[in-house]
């Protein structure tokens, strides 16, 4: 996180955000429609469950977005970070799908799932979390085979927390790396606490996406992304917004007045206002212990769920 | 932290801090000399260490600063959050040398020690690690006696980490009222995160006071204080400002706009741009872990040394 | 755990147990018939599950078993320790049953759950993790009302974990009697590790008494119980064994020889084989971790079902 | 720890044992001298601090000892356990020196850390939690240069804690040859908690050499060991013995009856006595959380005071 602003296509400064629906929120307020993006949205209202799959196909999709192209899934609950374990439930099976239309699971398939973040810090401690829930079956299945468990096919299921730079020295992508270099995996799932635009987004939505994790992200300082490009498989990353900068906070409370400025008296005016000690803070939820541990039981559900069976 | 606000004694409206040095520096400011308050301020050039020390002396001056009488000493230094073992022993020993002028430790004293704060979110921790690292000696002089185990006057120190409301279904100071009636210890240490009004002082600062730890104190929830009117023996209370308000970052940004509103359009304008989210969150630094980490070890130890010696 | 040995009736030294049951089937062994004590067992084939229900009933049963009078029920259940969902939620289920046979929740009740045990040691962790899960609902009653929360009746459930004595200084006894006193909860349930004899019981048995928690169980040291007797309210406790001592193991190992020799021989030879340090060691499964995790997943969401019906 | 037993050359079976001190201890007792190995002991009275330093030197010292070649030094001290700091200080700088001979720390050194051992149990923390007390540097250095930070010379310091193949499904010396292959030390040094023989040794006991760690170690189950042979690059052991196996316990106690049977007597002897569950076991102190704590401190700190200099 150590770049806030990034510099869109319009030249103008924007605050970071990780969730592709924001972006495309932003473009929908401007009524902008966006060429080589499709969006498509679906409700369930017994549930109150928002689904969104935002695909960007082309190149030029990509650039107006400020992402990779690739499929972003968003599921809206806002009931996520209450304790109701059937809605929980429900939610995991949702994610278990999408799961399996992102990876084909029809087929046995070598899983290694990273639980970025610190897991001493409460808000960016999704990851390890839900590492600590999986079911892991790798191992299990080199000692003693698929007969010896009697199976016929199962998936092998790997997963590490890696920890984050101040707490190892490295890179977590240089250590998911040599993992992947030396495990072989078909495919990596990584699940990372995220930075909202917005404090309405946190702990109710869950990001799903084929394009892996990039820079920026999270409550943490992830410097090289986690990508298919990098690591030479596939990359599924699973965010959920945990946080939001506590610079976006006083700027998007500002935005009506913002609005009326011109674009170098913004940077002024921002430059002023946002003390430099705000980028080193995040706004979190009072409960985001709860918040974590329900969010976190619920992803690896989800994982858990998708590939118990081939 | 349930109300963001307190109305002082100009009738405006101000968002809530912990901290006394915050209530008299905004005097200072507006150049009011406050009567009934006496101010001392020391400050150790080598160390970089700066204490000030705040008494209320007067009913007046207790309705001025919005909290009751009694002493507010208030240790800053800026190197506090940072893992340089020598200074933090020098801190340490700072602190034990104001304890041992509000407590009278040349008399064997019994003392229980509360560790406010959820455990399980990391910017609330600090009153649990505190107790975690605390040494306890109750016990043994119960168990061996004093001849037992050598020693011809020692303090018997006992402690706990009550949990919050939300873990507990129960009031923290019902649980510390009870623990008092049943162990009588002759004076309460309560340490404890507080909010702060401005990020600057976050995690470099340490008030210690004999007033004990009032309402809407920290990140958590404490609806009744622990106070000597209360609980009936003296208390302590020590605290750290860990967290601002979200609420609070956003009204301080935009104070000089503030200032150019009359009062009523202050508050409409406030109304207008904090959403109501903004007050069930709160900002923390991003290595809030290291912080908290090497914060509570520094005033275990400080405490460990005021216990020490009879 | 500071006596290893009990005298029984006998006269002859024992090993101390916490589960009746074990004390019943030493009797069996010796095709002893116990007066004042009943005892009932059940038997699910299907789901393995064994249950018995030992009843003392006069003053002599309690001398022959070495325990107080009252009902001692014991769930034992092979799969306990192993990750199979449905398989814990009946369990869960069947524990609730029995909650509501020894407590009457048909009347709306005040609950205070005590969870036992160092959260610090794994084997002795199940106490604290169970109230960790638990839904403290006294505290919303308190401040909302019933009909704030949209109910006619409700339990209000409260808990804690209080530590052991080398963590705070205090008794447990003290802590729990001290918000006892404060909190006037119409009954305590109290949860602990428990010490076995045998390994072959560990992490698949629980034990649920209406008679409290004694003195000598456990990983840690209470010297003083938790009793209707003690405390002034009825006390149910729940424990399971997950540790053994590990002077039991040694002792157990050479049951066949000791038998050959006469009493005061065994003594000696006891005292020559069990060096003295093993009596401050306990012998615990390699997979402490994830059993006590199940566990006290099982045993928190029993309580949850039983407590969530008036 | 699958292999409980091992054959050494003289046929019998013996209990393993994770110290190089305890074979020779044993040969000691049985008078008998072992080629190939030299042992030097110095006893410094005054702190009660005994090192002892064992030299496999040849081919036959290693099948003799049943370890390989290389230096095995042990740093006994009785009080490591307990909380005097500055006790715990002389060991750190006990440490540091022993690793300042078995790594050239003139020159400027990349090290690896790895703290092995399952984090999730008590007793198999000690890996897990120096790694979190050691101050890291690599990324410091890589992000600023060593004029960036104002040094002229530095080591870079990284490390990790890979949790054990039941977390993870993958074998630690998998994890670990991955980051090797990645992130290119010059030397690994692993951290892990230790099976000892006998309980007298536990908590008291340092041993550290330059062979790496072996499988068959400690509370976990590494079937493949960390060493040079496997990772390439020199690899450092430092263990604490922190458990006993269960079946050891009982084996020893017996030791003497066992010495009146033939062999095969022995064998038939040992497999009544110890249950097949016993084989899953460990015995560990009841003070094992207050022990880690302190010997992890002790040893990061003698880590980081090693490495601080160039």
């Amino acid at each position: 996180m150590k770049k806030q602003e990034d510099a869109d296509m319009s030249g103008s400064r924007r605050i970071r955000t990780d969730l592709a629906l924001e972006t495309t929120e932003r473009f929908a307020e401007e009524n902008t429609e966006i060429r080589g993006v499709e969006v498509h949205e679906e409700y369930d209202e017994e549930k109150d469950v928002r689904t969104t799959v935002v695909k960007i196909v082309t190149e030029n999709g990509a650039k107006s977005m400020g992402r990779p192209q690739g499929t972003y899934i968003t599921i809206e609950a806002p009931e996520l970070s209450t304790p109701d374990e059937d809605y929980h439930r429900e939610i995991s099976e949702e994610i278990s799908t999408h799961l399996r239309k992102l990876i084909d699971l029809e087929k046995e398939k070598s899983v290694l799932v990273i639980g970025l973040g610190n897991a001493a810090i409460t808000a960016d401690a999704l990851g390890p979390q839900v590492v600590d829930n999986l079911l892991m079956t790798r191992h299990i299945i080199k000692e003693y085979g698929l007969r010896g468990i009697k199976h016929k096919k199962m998936h092998r299921i790997s997963g590490i927390a890696p920890g984050v730079m101040a707490q190892t020295g490295m890179e977590t992508a240089e250590i998911v790396q040599g993992i992947v270099s030396e495990t072989k995996p078909d495919v990596v799932v990584a699940i990372d606490a995220l930075a909202a635009r917005s404090v309405r987004r946190l702990s109710r939505t869950i990001q799903i996406t084929d394009t892996g994790i990039h820079p920026g992200s999270g409550v943490g300082n992830h410097r090289n992304g986690l990508t298919e490009e990098n690591l030479q498989v596939k990359v599924i990353g699973i965010g959920v917004p945990t946080v939001v900068d506590a610079a976006t906070i006083v700027h998007d409370s500002m935005a009506h007045l913002l609005d009326t400025l011109e674009e170098t008296e913004q940077k002024e005016f921002l430059d002023e206002m946002i003390t430099p000690n705000l980028y080193s803070m995040f706004v979190t939820p009072k409960d985001v212990d709860e918040t974590i541990k329900y969010l976190s039981f619920t992803i690896s559900e989800g994982l858990n769920i998708a590939f118990s069976q081939v």
